[in-house]
Formats: C-alpha cells, sequence, structure tokens
C-alpha cells in the first residue's frame, strides 16, 4: 500500500509509526535510521524496523515514503545528508512539533522546498522517548497536522494523509504559521510551565524533600517535565516568537491573579477562575 | 470503634471519608450538614450518611467525632455556630487545606484553640465536587498531615490519625507553618498555573477554537483548572504568603527558561530543563 519506509530516527514517534504501519500491514519493507546502533538492534528484534543503515543516505536510498522524526534541531543536517540519494519518485514528510522551521530548514537545504515534502505534525505523544516506549495505538483517535505549500505535490499530501489514516489519526490541514502559534499556546507552553513549576519546588526546598508531599496535581501539571530536554529545547527554538508569546500571554495571566490574590480580591480571584473553569470543562466533555 | 460522626460539608472529602469510615464499619452513626438540602437528601439515598440537618448546631449536638469539611473561607461562621453544642467530649477536626488559617480560626471563634481540635489535611481530591464524586478509596494510600499544637491532646490526635487509617491514608505530623509553605510549593501553585494557562490560550485565542488541539500535555498540566473556583479563592486566600512566595519562586524560574530562549542559549535551556526532569523522573519512581 505504502511500499518501502524510511524512518529516520526509531524513537517514540517515528518507532510507533512503524509499528501501526507493521500491524496494518500497510507496507513492505521499513528501513531505519539512527545514530545509536545499539537503539537501532532493539527496534530490529522488537519487529519495529527490518533493517537498518548507519548512513542516512543508505536508509532512502529504496525507500517510497521517507519519514524524518528526529529533534528539530537534527532536521536541516539530515535533509542535507540524504538529498543526493533521495529516488526521484520518494515522498518526504516530517513529524516535527513546529512547521516553519522545517519548510525552512527544507528550503534551505534542498535549495527550495521540494514538492513532494508534505510537512505533518502528529499530535501525539508521553513523557517518553525511545523505541522501548513506542507503541502502535499512540496515534488512535488523535489529530495530525499537514502544512503543506501552495506548489506541494496533491498526490503526495493525499499519500501522507492516507498513512496516518492507516495509524488510526484523524488528519487536517492548515497554514503553518497559524499551526505553529497554536501548538505554542496548547503544547510549547504547557512544556515550559511543568518544567518550572518543578524548579520553583527545587528552588523553594533544594533538598526535595517537599516533594513527598506532592499530590495529584503537583504529579498531573509536572508529568511532562520528564521529557526529553533536547527535543524541547529544539522546539521552543524552532517556534520561539509563537512561543515567546505564548509565555508572555501567560505572564498576563499570572499576574492578573498575583494580584487578586495580593489584594484579597476574592471576586476578581472567582472570576478569573470561573472562565478557565468552563474552558477546560468543555474541555474535559470533549476528550 | 469512632461513634458518632458528624460531618460538616458533605462533598468530594467529607462525602469519601464518611463512605471509607462506613465500609470499615468503623463508626455508629454519620451526620451531615449542608447548606443545599437536594445535596444533602443525595447524601442520604446514596447512603454515604444516615441523617442529615440544616442547622450545624443540631448536626453536632450528639457527634463523638465532628469534621469540619467546608471551603476555608466557612470555617469560622461555621466553628461559631457549633461551639455552644459541641458535646464536651467531642473532638474537633478538619480537613482544609492550609492549616494555619484553620487555626487562627478556631482561635477566634471558640476564644482559643481547643484541645480537643486536631486540624488536618488529607492530600487527596480530584478536579470534582459534590457528594456524587465522592468514593470510599479516595484516600488509600494517600497521606494526611496532622498538624496539632503543643497543647493539644494526645488521646484525641491518636484518635484521628486511627480515622485516617481506617481510611487508608499514611499519617504524620507536622508543625503547620511547615505544612503551608510545602502545601503553596506542591498544590496551591500548581492549581495557580493551571488556571493561568488556560487563560493564556483564551488571551491568545478569545474563540477557544485553539483548544480542539490540546493534546495531552495541555489536558494534564490544566485538569486542575476544573476544580471549584470558590474553594481554590479559600485556599489562597488562606495562606496567602506561602502562595505568593510560590508564585515568586516559579516567576524567577519561569524568567530564567524564558531568558534563555529569548538568547537562544541552548546549552542553559538544556541544563534547566536537565534539573526539572531529574527531579521529575525521581517522583515518577516513587508513585
Amino acid at each position: 500500500m505504502f511500499g518501502n519506509i524510511a524512518i529516520l530516527g526509531v524513537g517514540l514517534i517515528g518507532g510507533s509509526l512503524a509499528r501501526a504501519l507493521r500491524r496494518a500491514g500497510a507496507c513492505r519493507r521499513i528501513m531505519g535510521y539512527g545514530r545509536h546502533e545499539t537503539e537501532l538492534k532493539k527496534a530490529v528484534s522488537l519487529g519495529v524496523i527490518d533493517d537498518y543503515a548507519l548512513d542516512p543516505a543508505h536508509a532512502v536510498a529504496r525507500a517510497d515514503i521517507v519519514v524524518l522524526a528526529v529533534p528539530l534541531g537534527a532536521m536541516k543536517p539530515l535533509m542535507a545528508a540524504i538529498g543526493s540519494a533521495l529516488p526521484p519518485h520518494a515522498i518526504l514528510t516530517d513529524v516535527g512539533s513546529a512547521k516553519s522551521s522545517v519548510i525552512a530548514d527544507a528550503t534551505a537545504a534542498f535549495g527550495l522546498m521540494p514538492e513532494r515534502f508534505v510537512p505533518a505534525h502528529p499530535i501525539a505523544g508521553t513523557e517518553q522517548s525511545g523505541v522501548d516506549a513506542s507503541f502502535a495505538e499512540l496515534f488512535e483517535g488523535r489529530r495530525v497536522i499537514l502544512t503543506p505549500l501552495e506548489h506541494t505535490d496533491r498526490a503526495a499530501v493525499e499519500k501522507i494523509r492516507a498513512m496516518w489514516r492507516v495509524a488510526g489519526a484523524v488528519v487536517e490541514e492548515m497554514d503553518a504559521l497559524h499551526h505553529d502559534r497554536m501548538l505554542a499556546a496548547t503544547s510549547h507552553l504547557p512544556h515550559v510551565v511543568a518544567y518550572s513549576v518543578v524548579n520553583a519546588a527545587l528552588q523553594l526546598d533544594p533538598t526535595s524533600a517537599v516533594l513527598r508531599y506532592a499530590g495529584t496535581s503537583f504529579r498531573d501539571v509536572t508529568r511532562v517535565a520528564s521529557s526529553d530536554p533536547v527535543m524541547w529545547r529544539d522546539i521552543w527554538l524552532a517556534n520561539k516568537d509563537a512561543v515567546l508569546d505564548s509565555v508572555q500571554a501567560f505572564q498576563t495571566q499570572l499576574q492578573a491573579l498575583q494580584h487578586a490574590i495580593e489584594q484579597d480580591d476574592g471576586t476578581a480571584i472567582v472570576a478569573i477562575l470561573s472562565r478557565a473553569k468552563a474552558a477546560r470543562d468543555r474541555l474535559a466533555h470533549e476528550a
């Protein structure tokens, strides 16, 4: 159905996509590439990929679809490394959490944005990393956003849409810049905040004994602070403007609440919380 | 074992405690008090309480243990209303999330802190409220912190400790002020932050269409923004100094991260995130 797949970066996302496609019998051969041979060997022994190459150009040589599933900071050099080895008919796609930067990197690496490059972002993940954490059901019912450009090949877009549907996802298309602003608010900001809550607790009690008393609220709010630091460094720097705008909006809201607490302004506090609760309750009903 | 119990405020916490004691066959009769008769009738029909009174003085008249389970802002008037009706042998306790304010309220309402008043805080809850949301297992394996004063009756402390053990909790004692500072960092701050993340998303997109793209990170970080606004107004105002100190520490940490992103300082970002991740990973292993 999708022929030979090359998964460049066989981690949580790349590994889960490979498992989902394989489970559906939707591809011929899955070739992996990564920097750590032990991880790639593990991926083979887990049945996630058929084989691997330590040179990305070898990994893509016979591919019909190439999935770039490395951290955003590793995209551009990887694109440069595969450019001359890509079969002419191959479709390129990625799984990056910021889309404008991937388009800019591809434009720089290939000299122009290839017509058969379909930028994509599966909104799915856990706080864990690596092929060990991958599972075929990760994308079931999740959204995948495609951000093709005007000149992107429509047949390539439909092929990538079909691939994500096979993995169980709900696929839609939007403008890359719009995607980046939305994801800053709904994903990149929550990660900034989660790491900062843990560090605030450590600042208040450097022995970290305080964490023995962490209840479910602390655990929920900070769960994603176990995510990979390098991946999040790359996402925030790749989507810097939108992330900083989100942090700014958050600070405005935080300061309004802080001011109301300082002033013992119970009416203002309840108004602020009720607005948030109404929106969050609607989200719970959609979950 | 514990005789007649009066639960003043039959919501998530009060209702769950009643269910746990009843399940263990550890009490004679459970009397409820609340402001909304429909809720109390529901509590009777759910089998959570045996009977109820709309006058708190009636509810406590035959009680061996009186549990104050109302929002912190309602504590002082409730204490004043039951003062003259309390049987001399009755033990008083509460479930408030801030302990210094409860002690100050009791001292004001009773003229002094009663020897048989054992301030207590079960570190348990969900984002839901009301007797409908209560369940007997809520406290299993959770911590309950008692903050008795020097002159608190030790037999009363041991009785309340035994009551929470029956409900499945792990009980410990500490100083009220220490409790309040710890809980500010591990519970009150996460709630401030969760509400502010939702409000930041609404500020960035007043139509709230953006929330359609909320993934698991947004859902986890903001789950507790569905909590009761009045309860949280009361907790923050009751524990104002410690809460504002926590917010200040959080802002320091947030600004450090914001600055590193602005400066494209990847090394600083990874160092900041790695510190948080190490602490959060330890917490995951203890969960």
